[in-house]
């Protein structure tokens, strides 16, 4: 007789055990394909439970198919194949999870990262506060695909105040971060469709558009702007450019690039400039470089955008505006797709934006950032390398060129700032092709997650290590002479 | 002598309505390209302001590559292409956001849809207001990009408590909805591979691993789940199925055709099966079915569930459990992609599942459901029709089939109902190929966002209409005889 071992001591109920142990049964082939189970009451009484207890263990054997139910019969063991058996030997490697390269360093001059100290968390807090007590109800609806439509309005309204923008909330598509557009806009633009990029330029851009599937080419950057020689000769249908701030160049697209590139586009109706915009809030002197977007006229541009740089990374929200042909096919293609961002940080940027905090808190960073450019660009003027040093691109954005006339290669200096505790990124790294021509050697220095202690500790000891390292070079150039 | 009207009562700097009047010159060529401007000096006392308000305004045209400064000897307008003009006729018509659909009626049995007011909403404005005081300073951190750890490791005890499955933290990615895994997915595994997909199944499935360029073949649904002999003949290399509750059907996959299924995948090493566990926890009778997941010993069932259907549908927040071989893969290729859960979010979840908070919600979610189910199902089996009606896969999940015998078409049916404001989806949606064979015109009951009354309301009024449309046609038959 069919027999199950109970524990009445254990929290699993007596249905679960019978369940569990007759299963054990036929995968261990002691029960047979067709035996016939003992009936119901007759297990109840061997078993001393009742009935209704084996009713439930046979009910969830049948529901998952180890037996079967004939009517005026019993319950008979289904012929199930066995499940396969191998022996892992993969279960116990757990791939461990890299750290942030950044960490390695004591102090590291990177441009990624947002200074998250400037946040002002204790407004957000008031206002997510108000939002959970006042918003309840609409809280938990879905939003629309496109994104919160109140949210939607204030960043048309803040585009059109603060970017001269033009456009209708409608136009908007709010999604978790500017790598989740880009793919998204892979969908809508064709995946068979070839994408120039900007050489050098953000590597991450690049590889997204890779993985989803996109042709990529590399075009030149110029002294003004992206080469639309190239640009032709790519035969690309879509470039991605990032004109009020190029990524590391720190080269803001002249209007003679720019009406050379919508005239680009103007020759097919099937291409598309991106106008990656990321940085444009945080422009130091003199008023915002005026949009591409706002330049064009014949529905070519895509302008995107995010509060990931200018709030926190930890939010992940951006948005892009697509042109009324592109948002006509969005519309037909591609609103299926649920909307990545929660309502409750959609509702709650909507109030940062329109209670005119996210102003504020940008004239606040910039004034904090200028600050740390202005201290850091001091202490390279006033370092004893200075004549062998150039700034470049200081005017826009988080980011600035450091080029040196050391006689030290790029590595060399990567190496020495290194051997004291300090990373840098060469210009040489947002290349993606390896036949670049980089005059003197340059380095790419950000310091936006940097605290005033950091950055003159940082600079002042990369810089006496470059002067070691150069003095030794000269020495030995001398001695051998 | 080159004149800019000024406005002193506008909010405008002067050197901004500078910078605009030259710039407008430029743009109608009354400046002409290799012109000279006045010296700021002289610009500056013709117009009465000071000469750094001068400065500013060539500043910001020297930096758009309006105008050049020659070193010693003054700015000249840079000879510019025109900016193309177009006549755009399409500006002025705004796209319309559709509707979602079940709008349009008074009551909707559509299967979409969670009940927001069972949301234990004050239980999560309090947890998130604890996670705004208390978690400041890691709640502007950026998240790994597999999602936070705490989520992940409640994420995994959960299961292991609850769905018996047992996994590292590690192996779980936390994403913006299940959608947006998917996309993940497809990358991970290739886009050149062929994915097979339930027939008939959930549409949005096969719709997204088409937006992203997979082959989708469709296997036929039997009695006890996916046909082995079609997936075999398909020669798909992926398979999307929903083994706990299949998606309409209701079917639960038996054991049998699970180990048919890890048997086919285990025959070559790029096989893989995606197990979409989407409702198995809101499953009424018995315990849940085992998952997929755990009975795979030979990496390749990837897992995955989201807490849309549970919780709410604005929390976007699903997760995928990937096999080992898979995970180092993802580490290798795609953790570049940042998070696109927010912090936020995903604190507070961890809170909730830490808590307790989500047992006790799905209970209470199970309990009303389980009501509301009954209520419906007592409705039509009371109703003069039920002899003609046949009730199907009501064991599990959120919904059921309700299978008509009454000489009328499914499109009779849904008109029937929609005649009298009652929404409803026939089976014969689900079905992507056209060549179906359903025996009898069979309905996909919904019930998880109606209250008892529009369930009763709804269910009434669909039933009469029913029968009133069943008595004329039969009237009609009769007379005619």
């Amino acid at each position: 007789m069919l027999t199950v071992l109970l524990d009445y001591e254990k929290k699993e109920p007596l249905y679960y055990q019978i369940y569990k142990g007759i299963r054990s049964e036929i995968q261990a082939n002691h029960l047979l394909p067709d035996e016939k189970l003992p009936s119901k009451r007759t297990l109840a009484s061997h078993l001393q439970v009742s009935i209704i207890t084996i009713q439930s263990a046979y009910d969830q054997l049948v529901e998952e198919g180890y037996i079967r139910a004939v009517p005026r019969s019993g319950y008979y063991v289904e012929p199930t194949q066995q499940l396969p058996v191998i022996s892992d030997n993969n279960t116990d490697v757990i791939p461990i999870e890299h750290e942030t390269e950044s960490k390695k360093y004591k102090i590291s001059f990177s441009t990624s990262g947002v200074d998250t100290k400037q946040f002002p968390f204790s407004t957000w807090a008031k206002l997510s506060r108000r939002i959970l007590s006042e918003e309840q109800e609409h809280l938990l609806q879905a939003v629309p695909p496109s994104g919160l439509l109140a949210l939607r309005k204030e960043i048309a309204r803040y585009l059109y105040e603060f970017r001269s923008i033009k456009i209708f909330p409608e136009q908007i598509i709010v999604g978790a971060g500017t790598e989740y557009l880009l793919a998204l806009l892979v969908q809508l633009l064709g995946r068979e469709k070839c994408c120039a990029v900007e050489e050098p330029g953000y590597k991450k851009t690049r590889k997204i558009l890779m993985q989803n599937g996109m042709t990529v080419k590399s075009v030149s950057m110029e002294k003004d702007g992206i080469s639309i020689k190239e640009l032709y000769e790519s035969e690309a249908d879509i470039v991605h450019v990032t004109p009020s701030h190029h990524f590391p160049l720190g080269i803001v697209m002249s209007v003679n690039c720019r009406a050379s590139l919508l005239n680009w586009a103007m020759q097919s109706s099937e291409r598309y400039i991106i106008e990656d915009d990321y940085d444009s809030e945080l422009r130091f002197s003199g008023t915002p470089i005026p949009a591409l977007y706002s330049m064009d006229s014949g529905n070519h541009v895509i302008y995107m955008n995010t509060f990931t740089k200018t709030l926190a990374p930890s939010l992940r929200i951006s948005y892009m505006i697509l042109p009324f042909t592109l948002l006509k096919k969005y519309q037909e293609q591609l609103q299926f797709y649920a909307n990545t961002v929660p309502s409750f940080e959609q509702y709650t940027l909507a109030s940062f934006l329109r209670d005119g905090y996210f102003e504020r808190h940008l004239n606040r960073m910039k004034k904090t950032y200028r600050k740390r450019k202005d201290q850091i660009l001091f202490l390279i003027r006033s370092h004893k390398l200075a004549s062998y040093l150039k700034i470049k691109g200081e005017n826009s954005g988080l980011h600035f060129l450091l080029e040196t006339h050391l006689g030290l290669s790029e590595k060399d200096l990567i190496e020495t700032a290194e051997s004291v505790g300090v990373h840098i990124n060469g210009l040489s790294y947002y290349y993606a092709n390896s036949d670049f021509n980089i005059e003197y050697p340059t380095i790419v220095i950000g310091y936006t997650c940097l605290t005033e202690n950091q950055i003159q500790t940082g600079m002042q000891t990369m810089l006496d290590a470059w002067q070691d390292r150069f003095n030794k070079k000269n020495d030995i150039v001398k001695k051998i002479i």
